[in-house]
């Protein structure tokens, strides 16, 4: 059983990565394709690096991380789930235990679509290796938000009889012969007992089931019962959410945005679960 | 009138200045001599610093805000006091006005000894040039915590007919006839209406008055009224205290004390500023 699994490779999780592993606990740390640092243009106020781009602080933070031996893993976690007092995590088709989180999500890609969360697990999914062979011959949507998650949607474009996929950015390259590109962003899935349909704003296709192919998903579909306050997950002053063993960092728990702000957090929220341990 | 007045040099204190310079907001940036960054010996958790040591970083501090003409005044701050919505900042014999405050006050200098705040005022002083001459020809003790405070006590000695100058720390080099120099802790003041003894473990000398020359006041003689839990100054998650128009960054509002913490609250408490003063 790990201490803690990190989820999310922004400041947050570069400064909680840094501090569990100085402080001597097990864990494992993952990020889906977040590339927010290096998107920006100039940082002032990150203390003691007058002026950086964001491409070169990224490069800092890289560096830093990896002369401490520090892995961050590329999958997405698509699931956290609370079982007698320790936590589940679900990562493609495997699975992690661990006595504690963090949640470093950022709020980039954090706004589910209409019907999301309501049919998560009833034709929504987030995992193309585990639930993709239901449907097999049906029709289903992909909705991919990065190049990164192509061969997934190819994955499960060849299982189903027709996968509408729509990319949420430029230069896709989707091989796959059933597949249909829609260049729309989606509005919501609707159905009944089950999806039924994903809708447009001008048209909507019948499906059976509907992926959701995120480097990361929102908050409270991750783990349910998670306290979140105005599309920001709700921490106290030690970053501990509302369940027990569950902390958060940076971007996610609240404004300002900020580089500083979050690798604060990162450092209160590895504290505070070296804390939870020890108790 | 200023927008704000930052008290306190270390890493929080430099976050904030930064961010308020940013944000184009008007301030003033007090502290006293600390050094606690310089005397650390290695840094490892400070974000793309993978190894620094407290020379360095206190150096790349510096650097940051000197790219940026943002100027650090090495006077203490002695009294913050509120009036009509504002505050008045005592510093020396000057007094400045502002619409609100950060304290970064650190926790180093910050426990008072036994008497303290309470005959503040009543003969228990911090500023040499402010209060000296109510003591001509009378008998007063002088803490002196730092080197840089030598030449108010001799200043405060030269008024005094005697003044017990008690150096708390190595090469102490004082120079004023009726100095006596006491190389003990002092435990407590004590008097009836006003300060007449200092007490030390095992002995006590009669006084007229008491000056304790110290880099940063203690939190809640600096500002009455403000709210301190187990020694430290309580905020809310946007680092505002208790009273309206003053924040709080890094370790003065607790633990962990960590370079990124502070900084991430500086940012935060400066951002804070700037929505309070669009209210």
């Amino acid at each position: 059983m790990l201490d803690c699994v990190i989820i999310g490779g922004g400041p947050a999780g570069v400064s909680s990565a840094i501090n569990l592993k100085l402080l001597g606990k097990s864990f494992l740390w993952f990020s889906g394709p977040s590339k927010k640092v290096e998107r920006a243009e100039l940082i002032k106020n990150y203390p003691a690096f007058p002026q950086v781009t964001g491409k070169e602080l990224s490069k800092a933070f890289k560096k830093h991380v990896e002369s401490m031996d520090i892995e961050m893993r590329g999958e997405v976690v698509t699931g956290v789930y609370e079982t007698d007092g320790h936590f589940t995590l679900l990562v493609k088709d495997e699975s992690f235990e661990a006595k504690t989180v963090i949640l470093c999500l950022g709020v980039e890609a954090s706004k589910p679509i209409g019907g999301e969360e309501e049919f998560l697990g009833r034709g929504v999914s987030y995992c193309a290796t585990c639930d993709g062979f239901l449907y097999k011959g049906k029709k289903i949507a992909v909705l991919c938000t990065d190049k990164q998650f192509e061969h997934e949607a190819e994955f499960l474009a060849g299982i189903a009889e027709t996968a509408y996929v729509i990319p949420l950015y430029k230069g896709y390259e989707i091989k796959a012969p059933n597949a249909r590109i829609i260049l729309k962003k989606p509005v919501s899935v609707s159905g009944d007992t089950r999806v039924r349909s994903l809708s447009f704003k001008d048209e909507s296709v019948e499906i059976d089931g509907m992926f959701i192919l995120r480097g990361s998903v929102s908050p409270s579909t991750l783990l349910r019962g998670l306290k979140v306050e105005g599309g920001h997950i709700a921490v106290n002053r030690d970053c501990s959410t509302n369940i027990a063993g569950v902390f958060s960092a940076g971007d996610c728990t609240g404004r300002p945005y900020q580089y500083a702000k979050a690798v604060g957090e990162g450092n209160i929220a590895a504290h505070s679960v070296v804390e939870y341990l020890t108790r």
